[in-house]
């Protein structure tokens, strides 16, 4: 089959790979009918992260059933499904408790790699959750966002106890930030501050629920969100890039006793501990459990409550991956799908 | 009058000072009539805080009040109270929201001075509670602990999520760690691990209510916190000492998605984030809103249904002071009571 492989920073192509097999009688194989590139397959791209051997890429994912193992109860072959990010079996305490992204037996599909013609899904009763009827375009890329910036987005809010009453500060103008203003504006959030310096996301961020745009970073950020807040920050502050600045932008601009949900994977960050004792914060982060949040959002978009494919300002085929690579490596798109 | 003064580290005495006046209409002068050192204390007294000049020191306190300023309204003069090592004025947004350690007007009392016949508490209305009734001398030893030790601890087990079904790790066995085991045993936790290695603090911690005591420390710790509890690792975790090891440890010793409180005034600790958003626990600490907990402190103790006085094991005139502090510094003593 076609796979999207990375074979060094900037090199990404279309190579042919084995089709993938049940390897466990818990798996199912699925025919990916929609992938996308994440804010976070750009850590390798642009050398962040090492890269010893061609890897397949991509985690996010829309597909149908095309093979299930033994042990697989709840689908059937030929079901539309969407799934997290990482496989989770959906059964053990840390799963029970919510936070499927760290199950005891968690596997990451960007270790398997979606961005394909097929791919193996471990723990497929536990990660997959079935797409009942027949989406719309757009609603198959509202569910492609589940699969992680829209569940992702979600959690953040729900981290950073976005609701009514409550001034929302979100750092981070990519996809996950930009679905946070629209989760927090679902959870009923009075107020919220897109903190954002480019013209065309903070279009799609009023989109998405934002009622204030700040432009200022780090510490006059912080300053402009204590201005607006009457001096006491913002209840609920999302986190949605993962740097040193927006960890401390995030922390600093939300009240004490506030809230923090953190979901831009950390890189090079450091907080120091008196600093974080000060600021007596609620604090929670981490790879998004979306399996928690997944059949909840099937239904609304399902029903068409919700829309979250704006995110998706570009589509390409599976074979130009490498631009679409390059398009978000360059901001010339948020997000980009990959059609399969 | 008399007051314990910190003139360089392991340099404290017992000097004559100005008596406190009311200096804004919203304070009290109350007769203090318990004081005790905190382990906080000891970081100048060890050297690790900078004493730039003679320093009036405690912040705990129980006392009658002597003298209210004009727009004081809920208490009189004569009136037995408790109040929390920080002073708040218990109305703006980040009190009414439970975290009174954070006012906007907060002021610490610790900069003002416990350890003397008389203090002055700022936002008096906000800070004291009345105490009903006449307190028994153990009611006392309990109500002083709730200006602090004991609110803090109880601060820890809260910010933890102690409760029915949940195992309770606690960093730290000095007052603060075993009031939180009490607190997170009146909270309703099936199981509560202490981490202790001393004997004495073993069976302080026994009674208080541990069901378990772990000798291992740093890595070792968490590993055997991790084979106790499934592999999962604790449900709530208490951290009260304020080092990089016991942070380290505490989110350690954690589950993915568990709560970590926070109460140890941190020195020299940093967390990695790729640490934090890997551990995928909720975190909250800082300064613990002791006024939150006060009011149903003291009706727990007043009614006789908690009694946190055990932590005192040393009584000393203020006087005696200096050897207050050598019993603390020495491990000679876990918490000095100091009457006035």
């Amino acid at each position: 089959m076609r796979a999207v492989v990375m074979h060094a920073p900037g090199d990404v192509r279309v190579d042919q790979v084995a089709d993938p097999a049940i390897e466990l009688p818990t798996d199912a194989v699925f025919r990916v009918t929609a992938a996308c590139v994440c804010g976070s397959d750009l850590w390798p791209y642009r050398g962040h992260n090492e890269i010893t051997e061609p890897k397949q890429m991509g985690h996010e994912y829309i597909g149908v059933v095309e093979e299930i193992g033994d042990e697989v109860t709840t689908l059937k072959v030929g079901d539309a499904v969407v799934g997290s990010f990482m496989a989770s079996d959906n059964t053990c305490e840390i799963c029970a408790a919510g936070f499927q992204s760290r199950c005891a037996h968690v596997v990451g599909m960007g270790g398997i790699g979606t961005q394909a013609e097929y791919a193996r899904v471990p723990w497929a009763d536990g990660t997959l959750v079935r797409i009942p009827g027949t989406p719309t375009h757009a609603q198959q890329m509202s569910l492609l966002a589940a699969s992680d910036v829209l569940g992702t987005g979600w959690f953040a809010a729900d981290a950073a106890q976005a609701g009514p009453g409550k001034t929302v500060a979100v750092v981070g103008d990519g996809a996950v930030g930009l679905l946070g203003i629209l989760a927090a504006r679902r959870f009923g959030a009075d107020r919220i501050i897109a903190m954002s310096r480019h013209a065309d996301r903070q279009a799609l961020a009023r989109g998405y629920g934002a009622t204030d745009i700040v432009t200022e970073r780090g510490e006059e950020g912080v300053e402009r969100i204590t201005e607006m807040t009457g001096g006491y920050g913002a209840h609920s502050t999302i986190e949605a890039v993962g740097t040193q600045e927006s960890m401390l932008q995030a922390i600093g601009a939300t009240r004490r006793g506030g809230h923090v949900g953190f979901v831009g994977v950390s890189h090079d960050v450091t907080l120091d501990g008196s600093m974080l004792f000060g600021a007596t914060v609620h604090l929670l982060g981490g790879p998004a459990p979306v399996r928690r949040y997944l059949p909840e959002l099937v239904d609304l978009i399902m029903s068409g409550e919700i829309d979250a494919g704006g995110v998706f300002d570009l589509s390409l085929p599976l074979d130009e991956a490498a631009e679409a690579y390059r398009a978000m490596d360059e901001r010339r798109a948020t997000k980009v799908h990959l059609a399969v």
